[in-house]
């Protein structure tokens, strides 16, 4: 990334033609959180400048259909500016930030140093590799839009490969899928791929598909932790239905790019390891040591006021919320990040603090779709299975998309893949080698 | 694209499961040219193996829309094993093909040396930088899918670094489009860009788009000398009516990067030099000297028969027809390989050489589009310019497109480009920096 602003001078101050009238707010990162707060905030009186290191917003939800051919990587994200088009006091700058000086009121960013009167922080989470041996080398992650397709092409290179390998014993471990992580993103990836089972044999009739398999590895006893009991077991259910391996209670110890080792001292021979077992905040620089919790998270109050700091908030999956010294842990969901954003939003329009709202998050539900006709979704007392959680889990994530056009496209993709048991879109248009992540 | 293959042992011959009774034709490279001949080929008689270093067949003709975010990547492109499943004959290989055993009768590739009966070469053309200084090293080609991708993300990178510049003379460089060759790709991507001029001022509020030229530089003394002049006078106007320069009899001679050299010695400012100027043949190695034309042609008579070689053909942009040693120039274009193709597959599948049919090329017309309802098109006697031969461009190319899927996705597209004035796709997903190419 950073060689994109190599033809830049440093610390331009006069980057932004700033309205020295205006009071200015920062916002860095445009993910969920970020949207949410600059879409419910208007108040004329300030202008916001959004900074993000990529020119778009991800609809993460859907990058695991990216990743198995169902989507189009261009009808889950969005061009920021077209965002923003025509909103007046907001400005976009696609700059990766360093660090901040709190004293001077500085973001130091890829594009030089950037004046701030608030400072809101929604730099969401990353991959957590745990540290563990070989893992962020080899496994591939897909918590962005390249890396979905980097795994696009992984995958089916993995089918390429199978084909000439010359034994069933060679062919095996490019047939052995290992997902990491038995949460809504490992169970929907798992889904899309036991589908490949049904779609790919027509593209490889050479090759025997009673060899593919696909296994998740999840270390407590159980898949999809946080929904409800009745949605856990009907899941599992159905990922047994459609042939996924669970295997439960076991840890991945490391992995070698061939050979995954279990803690338990078991091993699995698969040349693709997809990994989905956790995240962490990816926090900014900068702050005092005691605003960072020991996993590297944003401390905040329940105004998402960063502790210690003046005019600075963290959004979203960064941030902790604190409230009289005891954490809040809420899941780092999209549902969180975008009432939150919403909720400073308003407090930051009013100029009366006591009339500020501690935020408080509202649980509308969970959902995780397993495959064609499968899924699970508990909202409020309603538990929803099989084609009515999947109906469910279509019609939400439609409307929750942005842009009608990428609707319209992702409507036709959904509605081809499935009156024609397809996934159409198996390109492998940049070839993939899994190396050193930067 | 040589380190996918590194897991595979050299020189298998046992890749291909093949059927000692069938006659096998390899075909080498799945383009018009391959495609066309797959097709039309029907003889049970016959095993025949499709080897292409992509796993995809590329409509060329829309890559240009790619690389300005009119449509999707994935909507110009199609799974070549999707094209071949279910017919019984056809099987496809993932590989690059490094030369030819005349004597053995053996295609040497990445996955090993492929025997066969009877060799198809289709391997079509690549960018001719005609070895000018800089020129392959900085400036964008546009003849692959990843290549139109790169040139997209250049393109608007662009636009933010000259958001970024201070003054607007640091600012033009990057505003400064130019366009080297005045053929029907040059022109469709200048007037593509030309529309940028009505799609983006939203998006960059503080750019002033005055500042942003678009500029074609064309050897000749007219753009699309292919074509009609009527066409050629037409498309002169309703380039210049959108504010593209023609910049004729002028070659370029250089570029750094920053600066291209005109021969005639005149200089142009401009970050964004687009490469359409020429094409070269990307011929097989191995077959005799003689069989290559100066320009890297392969030679064939007019049953596109190899000259001097036994069973082996050439088809398309690769080859150079002669008839009793005199040259036939072909325009080195879809219909040309299509019409090759297609022809060479009846004629293998007659036993009697006699009946066999000598190629001959059925121009049916050529037509480039300028922008929003604006096109050229010579079909026959009848000459069609604006509106008119937009909508043919237009109906055309959708018919050609290969995939349901991809029509009806392209054509929402095209509906929604046109009634909202917009190009929806302007996502950096991979920031390109050029550098020297593979």
């Amino acid at each position: 990334m950073l060689s994109l602003f190599h033809y830049l001078k440093p610390n331009r101050m006069d980057i932004l033609k700033l309205n020295s009238n205006r009071k200015r707010i920062l916002i860095l990162g445009c993910g969920f959180a970020g949207l949410s707060f600059t879409k419910h905030f208007r108040d004329k009186s300030c202008e916001i400048l959004v900074i993000d290191k990529h020119n778009y917003f991800t609809f993460q939800p859907l990058l695991y259909q990216v990743a198995t051919g169902g989507l189009e990587p261009d009808s889950v994200a969005y061009p920021i500016r077209k965002l923003f088009s025509g909103i007046n006091p907001v400005s976009f700058r696609m700059a990766e930030a360093y660090s901040v000086d709190l004293e001077k009121k500085l973001l130091i960013t890829s594009i030089g140093e950037l004046p701030y009167d608030v400072l809101i922080i929604a730099t969401g989470s990353t991959t957590n590799y745990f540290n563990l041996p070989g893992i962020e080398e080899f496994a591939l992650p897909m918590k962005t839009l390249p890396q979905s397709l980097d795994l696009r092409s992984f995958i089916l290179q993995s089918f390429e490969k199978a084909l000439l390998a010359e034994s069933p014993d060679e062919k095996l471990p490019y047939l052995n899928f290992v997902i990491a992580g038995g949460g809504p993103t490992g169970i929907e990836i798992a889904g899309a791929l036991a589908e490949f089972k049904h779609v790919l044999p027509g593209d490889y009739p050479e090759l025997d598909f009673s060899l593919m398999r696909i296994a998740i590895v999840e270390a407590s006893g159980e898949i999809l932790g946080s929904m409800s009991e009745e949605s856990r077991l009907s899941a599992s259910r159905q990922l047994t239905e459609i042939g996924v391996e669970l295997i439960l209670n076991s840890k991945i110890a490391s992995y070698d790019g061939n050979v995954i080792s279990l803690v338990e001292g078991n091993k699995i021979n698969s040349k693709c390891l997809i990994w989905t077992a956790g995240v962490k905040a990816n926090p900014l620089n900068g702050l005092s040591n005691d605003a960072y919790t020991l996993a590297g998270k944003i401390k905040t109050d329940e105004f998402n006021r960063v502790i210690g700091c003046e005019d600075v908030y963290a959004l979203g999956d960064v941030c902790q919320i604190y409230r009289s010294d005891s954490e809040i842990r809420y899941p780092m969901l999209a549902p969180v990040a975008i009432q939150q954003g919403k909720n400073l939003a308003r407090n930051l329009m009013s100029n009366i603090r006591d009339e500020w709202k501690a935020f408080e998050y509202k649980d509308r539900g969970t959902m995780a779709t397993i495959g064609r006709s499968k899924a699970v979704a508990d909202l409020g007392r309603y538990k929803l299975k099989g084609f009515l959680a999947w109906l469910a889990w279509l019609f939400i994530h439609l409307i929750l998309l942005v842009g009608y056009r990428n609707r319209i496209v992702v409507l036709i993709n959904w509605m081809w893949n499935y009156f024609s048991y397809d996934r159409a879109i198996r390109l492998i248009i940049r070839p993939f080698i899994p190396k050193k992540n930067e």
